[in-house]
């Protein structure tokens, strides 16, 4: 490991039903740790901007989420209305539902539209594959298109999936990457131990809710080392 | 029981992996068993759209969908999308992030904005409270809220919170609702034998992805009586 662990976290609490109390203190808690960023709901986000003020923490939110099979052109809205509230990253889930029919190059095209908009605005798509529902042909052929398109990060999971981030999926992923590419892996992430083992996997970021407790593990290996 | 049970289904297929055959399908089987409508995914609203072509099926989709907290400007877009391509019936999920944060006043100016794009077009609103993270007391002022506001059906649940529709909770809804405003039971109900308890309980719309089970349960028990 480079870089001590919470350069990898986001802090993230996407529960639909959490309050402005939880938003206040999600970015206190990343304020605390120095958490790379903070992951919220799109209806948080111009909250989270406020409150993270000149703190150096990326604001993520997500489009699309969590089963992807909005239309082309809501994707968009919610891509500009985050942009305009000043978030740095968005997690945008790629339609499933196309992917199963076939239509790669369509969801090519989706994607390098939203790379477009994002980019021009100098901030960071992450496609969100959701691996649980791939087999490892669609998992392949995914990460191809969502590459070629411009994402800059694939993040295998939302959490609302049957399951999450898999070790064996995240260096797949790598593997498939070049290295201007990112890894982000989510879903399911509760311990160090298995943060530890992403990274080494290839995860450059980790989305997780448990980061406090991650953080408390983190403190104790490193005083007792 | 005054109709046909089919009268009261709403033949839905919301998972994130389907196809456009699984799509073809349950058209198909809501012409061949006479549903009142089909729900589907934004993304295949068009599709569905033509394949129902001129049989008397309701088109219902989602917004917002499934946890609520989209920006009112993205349910908005949402939902005007969905109109364009003919949707019958929207489905939209209330904010339960604001609903905890308490504020009432703010769910209510965007579900009337809703209504009244819904209405323009005569079309129904049908609000989502996902029951399921609401308290007595908030399932009453949420419920009030959105009666206020517009809408036309309260609906109890996505399927995609830890619990789904519940027989006290139609009941309450019932109680607590006008004779024009209709309650749709929804999430986890499998069998006949609920159906037909949610119907009791007050439902005029059952919504569920099993519904052919409960058809054959239906013509079974119709054979037999």
């Amino acid at each position: 490991m480079q870089q001590p662990i919470q350069n990898y976290i986001e802090h993230t609490l996407l529960r639909p039903d959490i309050s402005d109390k939880d938003i206040e203190n999600l970015i206190d808690e990343a304020i605390k740790y120095q958490f790379v960023g903070v992951c919220v709901p799109p209806y948080w986000a111009k909250k989270a901007r406020r409150d993270i003020g000149k703190n150096p923490i990326q604001l993520v939110t997500v489009v699309g989420f969590p089963l992807g099979y909005s239309r082309s052109e809501v994707k968009l809205k919610e891509i500009e209305s985050a942009l305009r509230e000043g978030v740095n990253e968005l997690d945008v889930v790629v339609n499933i539902s196309a992917i199963k029919t076939g239509m790669y190059g369509w969801v090519k095209a989706e994607i390098a539209q939203f790379a477009k908009m994002i980019h021009e605005q100098e901030s960071f798509l992450k496609v969100i594959l959701e691996t649980a529902y791939l087999n490892p042909q669609e998992l392949e052929q995914t990460a191809k298109v969502c590459i070629d398109a411009g994402a800059d990060y694939l993040k295998t999971s939302t959490g609302f999936a049957p399951t999450g981030a898999e070790i064996s999926t995240v260096q797949r992923l790598r593997s498939l990457a070049p290295s201007h590419v990112g890894i982000k892996a989510s879903g399911g992430i509760k311990t160090l131990t298995q943060t530890e083992a992403f990274i080494e996997a290839g995860a450059e970021r980790i989305g997780t809710s448990a980061s406090i407790a991650i953080m408390e593990q983190w403190q104790e290996k490193i005083k007792h080392s």
